[in-house]
C-alpha cells in the first residue's frame, strides 16, 4: 500500500496510490496519514478498502509529506562505510543519532530553501522508516513489527552549521525545507528495504548511487537501538544515512545554488523532484 | 497567569491556577494548553475569564506536563560558565543546541526511572521557554514577542549515554520520563525570566543553586538564535541550560539512584517534586 498526503501545505487530505498511480481520497475514512492511523490493525483496515471505492483527489495536486504529525525526526550519521570517509569521519562502533526539525518536513517535490547566509547546503538521499506503534526497549527480532513503511528522505544538510558553529550537528539539519518526505509511504508488506537501489542527481547529473545494502547499521537494528535510549511514538520518522556523493566529498567540494533541481530515488518508493531557491 | 494541564498522562486537561492557589477547568474554553492556544491573542482570552466563573478541577488531580503536543524539545548545552567549568568543557563561543525526545516530556512530580543498564543518571534544573508563536529569523529585540512563558524543566541526562556513546547528546537526554515539564507555565505579562533564583536537592540536600541571571545567551538572544536554523512553531519548548551542582561534576560524581527524591524550584514558576525508580 502506497499513502500519501496530497493538498496545500499544512492542510494536506490523507490519500493512496491505486494501480494505476492515481491518488484517491482517504479523507472519508481517517483524518491523516499520522499517528494511531500507521498501527497494524488500522493499516489492514486502509488496506481491506477497495481504492475503486474511493473518491479520485483532483488532479494536480500538491503532494504534501507522507506523514503528518511527526513527533520526533531522528537522523542516523555516517550509516554507510564509504560516506563516512567521504566525510573524513570514522565508521562509528554504535550509531550516531541526531535531530532534524520537525518544521523542516515538506513535501517530496517542494522547493528547497537555501538558509541565509548559507554557503554550504547540501543533498543526502536516504531511506526513512516510519514508526507505527510505539517501541520502547524492542528487541531486534521484533523491531519491524514496529514499523509502518518506508519513504524517501532527502537530508538537506547546512555542513557550516553542523559542523562549525558548535559540537552538535542539529543546527545544520532542521532549517525550513530541509527533510522532504515522500512521494509515498510504501508499508512493509509491500517492500523488503534490505536492498534498494538509491541515487540523487543534481541538474541532472548522477552524484549519489547506493543501495541500503551497504547500511552498516540495518533497520531492524537502528529500531531497536534507538528504543533503548527513547520512545518511539507512532509517527515518528528515523532517517537511516547516506551513501557516498554528498557534495562536501567532492574535490572541489560542491554546494547547492539557486536554480539547481534534484532527482532523488530509491527503488519501490518513487522520485523527489527539488529546486532549490534563496530562502 | 498560570496554566496547567491536569488529569491521567495522555489525556491531560487544560487548566489554570486562581488566586487562592486552586486549578480552575478551562476545558470548556480550548482543548489543550498547546500549539495555536498560547498565542498572543489566545493568551488575552484566557486572561480575560474571571477563573471563579470555571469549574473546580476534581481535588488532588495529577499535574501533567504544563504545555502538550511539544513538537520540538531544544536544549540548550553549557550555557552557565560554571556548569561548563565542572563539565570539563569551554564556555562557547555561541550556544550548544541539542534535542530532547518530546516522548520524554512528563509532569512536574512524576517519577523518574533510571534507564535501564544505565549507572550515571543526573540532575539539572533549567528554566524552559514556550514558544507561543511560529518565529523564524527574528531579531533579538523582537524574540520575546514569540514567548508564550516559562517553566521548569529537570534536563534528566544519562551521562554515559550523552558522552560515551557516539558523538551526539541526544542519546543521553531524551529517554523515558527525562522532561518533566511544570508545575505551571508562567506567562510572560507575569514573570520577568532575567534573574530568578533557582536551586535542586536531591533527598533534602541541596546540590544546585544559581539564578537565571548568570546564563551566558539569555532568552531573548536564545530564540533569535535558533530562529536562524529552524523555525519554532507554538509549542515548542527550549531549556535553557543548567547551573553548576549536577552529580557529573561532584568529586567524587553522584548519580541518581531508586528512591532518592529531588525537589526542583524556580522562584515564581514552582516547584517539582520526584521520587527515583527504576525503569
Amino acid at each position: 500500500m502506497k499513502l500519501v498526503r496530497f493538498g496545500k501545505f499544512g492542510s494536506e487530505k490523507p490519500g493512496l496510490i491505486d494501480a494505476d498511480g492515481n491518488v484517491r481520497d482517504l479523507s472519508g475514512v481517517v483524518s491523516d496519514i499520522a499517528g494511531d492511523v500507521l498501527g497494524r490493525e488500522s493499516l489492514e483496515r486502509l488496506r481491506a478498502i477497495d481504492p475503486a471505492s474511493l473518491p479520485m483527489a483532483p488532479a494536480g495536486e500538491r503532494l504534501g509529506a507522507c506523514v503528518g504529525s511527526v513527533g520526533n525526526f531522528i537522523a542516523v550519521g555516517l550509516n554507510y562505510a564509504d560516506h563516512a570517509a567521504e566525510s573524513g569521519m570514522p565508521v562509528p562502533a554504535e550509531p550516531v543519532l541526531f535531530n532534524k526539525a520537525p518544521s523542516c518536513i515538506g513535501g517530496p517535490d517542494d522547493t528547497i530553501l537555501i538558509p541565509r547566509g548559507s554557503e554550504r547546503t547540501d543533498w543526502e538521499v536516504e531511506l526513512a522508516v516510519v514508526i507505527g506503534s510505539r517501541a520502547t526497549y524492542v528487541s531486534e527480532a521484533e523491531a519491524l513489527d514496529y514499523v509502518a513503511g518506508y519513504c524517501i528522505c532527502n537530508d538537506i544538510s547546512e555542513r557550516s552549521y553542523q559542523l562549525d558553529r558548535g559540537g552538535q550537528w542539529t543546527k545544520g539539519k532542521g532549517c525550513p525545507t530541509f527533510g522532504p518526505l515522500g512521494p509515498w509511504l510504501v508499508t512493509t508488506d509491500e517492500i523488503d528495504a534490505s536492498d534498494l537501489a538509491m541515487s540523487l542527481s543534481v541538474n541532472g547529473e548522477r552524484v549519489q548511487h547506493g543501495s541500503t545494502a551497504t547500511m552498516v547499521f540495518k533497520v531492524p537494528f537502528l529500531v531497536h537501538y534507538i528504543s533503548q535510549f527513547m520512545i518511539l511514538e507512532p509517527g515518528d520518522v528515523i532517517t537511516t544515512g547516506t551513501p557516498p556523493g554528498v557534495g562536501m566529498g567532492m574535490k572541489p567540494p560542491r554546494f547547492l545554488k539557486t536554480g539547481d533541481r534534484m532527482e532523488v530515488s530509491i527503488d519501490g518508493l518513487g522520485t523527489q523532484r527539488q529546486s532549490v531557491a534563496q530562502g
